[in-house]
């Protein structure tokens, strides 16, 4: 069963965290909607090679009409995590049970979307107080489930997340 | 049964077209080489963001202990092409039966290694005329399997092209 995908974006996303996640999801046959702060923003990537456009701003998406929003990682959550329509839609579609993805610094959204207390959490180093500070438990693991968050750890840790996210779109 | 594989690189090689089906296949368990024309060397990405460095050069692999050859696109097949090593390790290979995928410039190493003759074929719009002229049949489509060739269209074709991938060395 398809299932309907919000991944997020913005200034400096991680290549290979969207690009492959997406690819992933789409071989899958999901449907995966590309969301920015605002509808036709062009987003570079951490790399400056790779570009994205946001197909939808977070306002223009309906929490109750998502299975899942999968977050990459780079520095494009430090400046997503200051948009409200952004944690809105994070939070309101983990409320509802459905799965969250986040990997690298991913987490940074999470902790501001308010998503993340008592949940077993990983990503990058650079984050790891700042989950801890919120409320998370560190876990020093390439990819696990804890509830409906999918965690990813870093680059490498790619294929690990991407096994654990398909299984849980199909157990969702 | 995980796979011995070895992925080519070489100077601006296509982003998406390495690192996605990389990361698949280290998704499934599979072994994967990164090789190049020499051990060692650096090569940037077509994008100019994402580096990758050769891990072997194409002399050091025996084609014997590899099951498959993957193939990205981008401009590297433009200079790998020239390289005898890489030549001998793609009809090898191919001639043992074993699997070879290709996608968007990477037919043209199957032209220069000869491996095309009487397959259907696809890739980039750029390279049509030299596969019709090398004895393929140009095909116009998201990815096929031909005989013990895995073929891609183009980079929004990944996901078709990895989805065939993974199928043909499940039942290699």
């Amino acid at each position: 069963m398809p299932k309907k995908i919000a991944m997020l974006v913005g200034p400096n996303y991680e290549d290979l965290e969207f690009w492959v996640v997406y690819m992933r999801m789409l071989e899958e046959g999901h449907e995966v909607k590309i969301v920015g702060m605002k509808k036709g923003e062009e987003y570079i990537s951490k790399s400056g090679g790779l570009k994205v456009v946001a197909e939808y701003g977070a306002d223009e998406i309906n929490p109750d009409e998502v299975d899942a929003v999968l977050i990459p990682g780079g520095y494009a959550p430090d400046k997503i995590r200051r948009d409200p329509n952004i944690l809105n839609l994070v939070k309101k579609v983990y409320e509802q049970g459905k799965t969250i993805g986040m990997i690298c610094h991913a987490g940074q959204v999470g902790i501001s979307a308010g998503i993340v207390k008592g949940h077993r959490a990983t990503g990058s180093a650079g984050i790891k107080d700042d989950l801890i500070n919120a409320g998370a438990e560190w876990v020093d693991e390439p990819a696990f489930i804890d509830g409906n968050i999918v965690w990813g750890r870093v680059v490498r840790d790619i294929p690990a997340y991407c096994r654990l996210l398909v299984e849980k779109l199909k157990s969702d």
